[in-house]
């Protein structure tokens, strides 16, 4: 079976491992007070323009939403999101575990606009009842989204706006940034310049775990380490996630790594549109949501793995699937070959 | 100014400051535990056929809702209710602040079905992903709802089918139960046997304040006091909720006050519908939404007062007639004048 | 059976049951803004020499307590309080609840020490491993204390200062302000100057329910109603409460009426010294904690009720006698007479 | 440098590195529901003599604590612990984060007794005002405690008496359940038969990182999953949980590795009594709390790390020195032949 599932069905990119193994012997302080976070925030903060960022480092992806959320809001604040947003859909409500009422907006294909967070922001500055109503504080987008899409360097920036106008943060889910930046027209500077917080994630993208909390916003940064160790994020050895995250960053190898498997997804997105099957959504990135009938899934899941999304109609079913840093041209190769034989 | 803004614009029914004045020289007990409060609830239980029922009293609204809910849920578990459910549209996150979700469904003229109730338990239970979103645990509706209208005896039924069906409680909010009770075909002892808790308003029912919390399911009633202590919801002198509730219920002076508000209601409602006033709801109980344009408007705010709801087009605008227990014939009889004078 | 179990079993003041009746016919806004809420601010800002005090009315102790903690602390941080502090000690963990930690000190007589706090506040600020502890940030403090004493003008000042010297904030709980005020040395001015908020209740001293939150740090102002709302502490006819806190504080009734129950508490407690009778703690207000056999215990308890406190040892208990705003000097002066015959 | 400061302060044994190395190139499905959890639990379950177990890898040994306190208690019930106990000494507050109080107990050497828990069971049992307090509904211990204890076999059965006496979780947290296991009279077995639920710590006994939670009380152990995931402690790559213990259990490395670490912390032990030098508490696990004076601590601190835990008087100071799975018979003897010198 070849996995097309998803982008986290594999350990670690093989030079982590070995910088792993080659590091097996030293020993290091706990709980993120060492020279690897140390080193791993410098090579990241290389790439920020923001010599004032704090970076710190997370094991997962839903425990650096909700920390960094819990963080940012007081009780009677909500976080803005897509219907599809990942804090909303799939983390088993954990934002609101931490007392936070979440607000969804319809997205399209996974985002939302400058123009309905401004929506939002001003219901809430004129509405003559605000205090039955909580303050909308924090806008939360993830790039790329649950379906792939990206928002372009001038959609954040419209964003940021309207953010502003209305006294709200900015935090964008970066789980899959690596991706994103691959693949639209966004840096990790501009990431910086227009985010208050957002997250660089490792799970995703080459790491054994892990996921890379940048703040840039200076109201955000004190006692930070107090909500992780509070939320359960703080990893005793600390170190491995500073290891990782100096390895991938080191040389670039957090790009290169995902950049191939955005080359990879476009190649075998241009052989689902050659043999004419129809797209859910157009990703530009590692995540191609296809529509398929039974026949074809058939045809294909006895020898590649992928992931269902949800049932289009009789017959037809909306499928992921999804390149990794992990996936090697042979493997695109052998889909993109069978992809043409339907 | 005539108020028919809403109804708990006035102190309380005669009869409740009487029985006051003629208690003041009396001392009682603390926290609920008192004679009052055990007649109280003797008196509401004649209504319901249901003998081991608990009830309890509390303050107010907003708290009796989250309390009830925060009591029923554990952490994993969220709420299911109409998008203009009062717990999610102005009660400011109460109930997330408890730490749980609020799961929305679309609503007509404020109402949620059975099927759609269905369709969110067997979405869960069908999910291959359960653990990565919460569990559908229970139904809030309101009796009546924010527009007025009531669901009938057989679509409570309906409801109480399906949470069953799913595992789910269900709980009605009862903030206005005394105008529902006047205007449809439940009673007290159909929401006994249908609704696993569900509370009856005092606050907007000729009450000073306070709402009594009937639990009918064996699984929610343990303990119960001790949430209503944590949650800041147990007066210190119990007494004065469980005297009014006394009086209210030992005559049917709760029924009483709330059927003449809705007959007053239905003459006004007339009244617009003889001048060809639209409604934005046919709503059968004390709250009217009317859509009046401007020059209307500007006719009536010169001695009525009335709640704008929304806007709905230039120039016109929804607004709501509220009548109550303290409206009388002759406030309604000026206002049905009134109105045909538009 | 003459009541001195506590200050909490008769219903309310009679020129606070008149005034409600002879408003009974108006009608108000709701949640609080309302003309009575108004004046009662504006009555009570008398008194405070702050003007730009904030002054909201809450219904319950428990409600303004964990209502103006959780509002004040961001999720890390914790209260300090005495052992035998309300919030810690009878408020079923509403404040956990609202998900920070409480650091109890031990007290002596109900009290806490500057250098309590400051030695608290230091271990924190020199502590290695900050990030896995809570930070020290809100001392709660009663005034008087659960156990009827008072903190002098002076320790209060101290205090204030141990406070300052930490970043903390300084919360007083004066659900029986009345009374402190009758028999110390510090003045609402004081509170007002020395004290980021604090409470002044109106349950146990004279309204039917009720206490007035005072927030005189500006920090801790905005959105406040918000935070009244979420925890369910914004009462829908919320006239009623700032009726009550205008007939109060008019013309000094609430001063007036407390003084006298310390007066007659005074009484009583001289009479149990002429008798020899030990006391648990030396308490000028209207608690008075008394260490009686059995046998007293029962020559009292056939005409006067009183609350158990504790066991002190074989045969002996602690139990407390309290007097009210209610309570008569006929009524003190029988008991008086009783006790003389122990 | 040689690491006497804590046990986790090198990466991992050998054979997990080894293990993950040789399983890099294979996948598997996301979030813990794998063969390699499988073949853990499996492994794991093999100790326990208790075959409906379930057993849950989270990540780190806070979050396992909170995540399953807060599965376990209702809003109002708290959980019992000793002063000393990590949950409320260095946890930032994590469990009361979650909404729940934590009831201390004076601890001898880090332990509670079996009557100090029936003792609070018991004034709970009693108490007039039971809606006025939290319910204490788990106990809290951890094996080895904080100062390196260890509760015997009997002292377990009798805690586990008390708790079923007045129906309360005992909860046993086992971050170093090697070290214990490797120096007490208990086993594996008499957790699963003693506790509701416990951990056995991976992070401090061999792996990268990673804590067994085990449940054997049936009504603890529905949807625990979605406890696992609110709470941030499902790890995407959740295989490499079940590696990493597989690893361990499958040849009883575990309990190999970690009954050297504590021989040589007794070698290290005997050879400060030798030398006449204080302990702190008499630890017969991996962790020696002796008390240097400042000439002893300047004599070792250039080759040794070790850690502060308290100043004793002037001139002395308690410290911790640790051994661990990685520490190795050579490092032992350059210490026991410099404490030789002292």
């Amino acid at each position: 079976m070849i996995r097309f599932n998803n982008d986290y069905n594999r350990a670690a990119h093989p030079a982590i491992l070995q910088a792993l193994a080659a590091d097996a012997q030293q020993s290091y302080g706990g709980y993120g007070v060492d020279s690897w976070c140390e080193k791993a925030a410098d090579e990241i903060k290389k790439y920020l323009s923001c010599p004032d960022a704090a970076v710190h480092f997370l094991v997962g992806g839903t425990q650096a939403n909700f920390t960094a959320i819990d963080a940012a809001l007081r009780p009677y604040q909500s976080a803005v999101c897509a219907e599809t947003g990942h804090i909303h859909a799939h983390e088993t409500g954990a934002v609101e575990h931490t007392g936070h009422k979440i607000i969804t907006l319809p997205g399209h294909e996974g985002k939302i606009t400058a123009a309905q967070i401004a929506a939002v922001g001003e219901a809430y500055r004129v509405s003559p009842i605000r205090e039955h109503i909580t303050q909308p504080k924090l806008v939360y987008i993830s790039f790329p989204t649950e379906y792939g899409t990206l928002y372009s360097l001038g959609e954040l920036a419209d964003i940021r706006a309207a953010c502003s106008e209305y006294g709200m943060y900015l935090f964008v889910d970066g789980a899959r940034m690596g991706y994103g930046l691959a693949a639209g027209d966004v840096t990790l500077a501009d990431m910086a310049r227009l985010a208050d917080m957002f997250t660089i994630g490792g799970t995703k993208c080459g790491a054994l775990f892990g996921e890379a909390l940048v703040i840039t916003n200076s109201a955000l940064k004190p006692d930070f380490r107090s909500f992780i160790k509070q939320n359960g994020a703080m990893l005793a050895k600390g170190w491995l996630l500073g290891l990782q995250f100096s390895v991938l960053f080191e040389n670039g190898l957090y790009f290169d790594a995902c950049r191939q498997a955005v080359e990879l997804a476009m190649d075998i997105k241009a052989a689902f549109a050659a043999r004419g099957i129809p797209f859910f959504v157009d990703s530009p990135t590692n995540q191609q949501f296809v529509i398929l009938d039974h026949r074809q899934i058939e045809a294909l899941e006895g020898r590649y793995t992928f992931e269902p999304d949800h049932d289009v109609d009789d017959g037809r079913m909306c499928v992921r699937f999804c390149t990794s840093w992990a996936t090697t041209p042979e493997e695109a190769d052998a889909l993109i070959g069978d992809i043409g034989k339907l």
